[in-house]
């Protein structure tokens, strides 16, 4: 893509109403825009950032087995009384229509999934049901102050599990659990799988942990198990070992699994006939991975002094191409073979900024792989520099251009 | 996909909640469920039919030189009050915060897209800008009785345009008038292209409306002038060459686009200083077109006494298999060697099901060619039938997975 052709604008200056490294780097290479607290315009490279993130997880539930479906935003208030969270929930968004009919605004799906899979399942045969969505959540949060971490409106994939029994439910959760290890790693974020409360219906829960200094969350670590063990369940040891040596990290939680067990199930009498004729209430686990979340906190903890360093596997384009030569020709030929070559690629095509500006601003960016053309090179040689490295190759543009690279 | 793994039930009774056949027929194909009037889950075929028609209309943005952004829903009442929409329009949905912040539940994006190019417009020389998304939108309608046609939630493409004068807004203007008319073409839908009112600030906007008897608009056509005029402003004869002999016509409005002018750029200040050092206000457009509404449209209008006809370009799979054998070897391989050739199958290789059922099925679901796996076939051959035509061909496999079928 050619830049003069993108609609963004740099800025010098960091925003005075972000409080968090990344989200300022976010906001000043315009990759996202404030609407309000905890309320942001994905503009067209973070747009494209998201769109990575989701294809990595729509792979992983691929893996899963997950059915995606779109379930709505707007929720009758019946269905949250159902579950007593109509009036419990302080973060649910609550609208009256002209009719005076009361709607929640989701903040998540178990009021209108279960309802769903009721209408549609007949039969134990019918089980195990594996659906997902990716979709807009909403969050009454009264201090949205960490950007994309904890906004207002925000991007999720959440995957529900039905089953026939304990020993289905457990398996799954396992399965994953391990799914979303590899969802991580090829988004580009370490975590930490830690055992945080389960709520009201199960022991524990798995969060999945990225460390950064400017997370909300407190995690200890057990290196020996592997382990992170939330602060909220804390009591000095490893859960496992009984190690009361633990590191503590700060950490931003960027998906959960929970056993819902028979909770949600049982409050809209969602039953199967067994093989053996007796009626069973269905067993349930949620999986939560908060997509502009995981954009958030890549953010957060892929930066240094200059701007950003995104992971390749979630770039919003793998190389930038700068063209610092007064003539255009030789860059818009690499341009052009990049392009050919189905390799993503943003071009700084613009005429107005100076050599300086524009190496400025990539660095902001943060792209993998910086090209640089100038009048130095010899024919068919760029300039190569990966981001974040102090090192400039002199690579050859068919290398570049093969598959391997 | 196997249709074993799906999860979708299909109904042989029509809902009694809902009023018009496409929308009953996409209720009882398990295309989408109802959770409340206007409100609905998109299911596994559904959501890929609304995938097949974003990616053509994003090959149509693309076309338009669009550029792709997602802005919230969630907007502050404050953009709102600025246009004075936020006490005159009855279809606008209010939330109050905890923290007493009022929101709008974004039934359209001016509010929201104006301040956001203010904040990245530089000069003159950064228009024009066309920025579109594909996302939820929200209004409050009392009435809500035609399914995915007028919902209190849906998909939307809203595309905005900035230009610099009004020549490049009127040329902008046309060329999107054209690549829409492509867009419903892919789609299946054909439109006519109607005069409709354009609001306090243009003569006239373009519709571009469907022809259903379930339509909710009357437009009058002149063949003479391939024109429609809509009936709000319709005077009695052709606008263009005065004929007063026009058809009339029920219809589903799925496209619209609008000269917006100043309106909206004035409310927030929009302005540039222009080449001569004179400030100008930013002239615009906006674009619509109804995602899940062309869905609905769509079923409303190809649909017989037995279930749905999906066109080609969006059908949520080109073929269905129906394994009609005992012995299901034979429909195993030809799903094995469809899939292998990147051809899209839904394969009904449910066991429990009879031949019978399997046939009327297929014909609810209306998937656009139907294959059949039988044991007086001979190796080799298969069994094909399109979707609203009678006559079953015999035709060889290795026909079916070349490219040019």
């Amino acid at each position: 893509m050619r830049q003069s052709e993108l609609f963004i604008k740099t800025f010098k200056q960091d925003p005075k109403d972000e409080v968090f490294p990344g989200i300022k780097f976010l906001r000043r290479g315009g990759f996202v825009g404030k609407v309000g607290a905890g309320i942001y315009n994905y503009l067209p490279l973070g747009k494209r950032v998201l769109d990575k993130i989701e294809a990595i997880v729509r792979q992983g539930m691929k893996e899963l087995g997950g059915v995606e479906i779109l379930m709505p935003a707007l929720q009758p208030s019946e269905n949250w009384k159902k579950t007593g969270r109509w009036d419990g929930l302080d973060i649910l968004y609550k609208i009256k229509s002209r009719a005076k009919q009361d709607f929640a605004l989701g903040p998540t799906h178990e009021e209108i999934v279960v309802p769903l899979v009721k209408e549609f399942l007949s039969s134990y045969r019918d089980l195990p049901v594996y659906l997902y969505q990716i979709q807009t959540k909403f969050r009454d949060e009264p201090r949205a102050r960490s950007g994309l971490v904890r906004a207002k409106e925000f991007i999720m994939k959440d995957l529900y599990s039905f089953h026939r029994d304990e020993k289905d439910m457990d398996d799954y959760y396992e399965k994953a659990g391990e799914v979303y290890k590899k969802i991580f790693t090829q988004i580009g974020l370490k975590t930490i799988q830690t055992k945080a409360s389960g709520g009201t219906f199960s022991k524990f829960s798995d969060e999945f942990q990225a460390v950064s200094e400017t997370g909300e969350d407190t995690v200890y670590f057990c290196k020996k198990c592997v382990l992170g063990i939330n602060k909220e369940i804390f009591e000095g040891k490893c859960l496992e070992c009984g190690d009361e040596k633990l590191d503590e990290f700060k950490t931003i939680e960027v998906g959960n699994i929970f056993k819902l067990k028979t909770k949600y199930s049982e409050a809209f009498d969602l039953k199967i006939k067994d093989a053996d004729g007796s009626f069973k209430t269905v067993l349930m686990g949620c999986y939560g991975i908060g997509i502009s979340r995981a954009m958030g906190a890549v953010a957060e903890i892929f930066n240094d002094k200059n701007g950003l360093l995104w992971p390749e596997g979630i770039a919003p384009f793998k190389f930038h191409l700068l063209n610092l030569s007064k003539n255009a020709k030789r860059a818009e030929k690499i341009y052009r073979d990049l392009q050919n070559s189905n390799i993503e690629v943003l071009y700084d095509d613009r005429e107005e900024k100076s050599a300086g500006e524009k190496l400025v601003e990539a660095d902001l960016l943060g792209l993998p792989y910086r090209l640089v053309t100038s009048d130095k090179l010899k024919e068919g040689e760029i300039e190569l520099r990966k981001r974040g490295e102090k090192e400039v190759k002199i690579v050859l543009i068919e290398e570049l251009l093969s598959k391997n690279f």
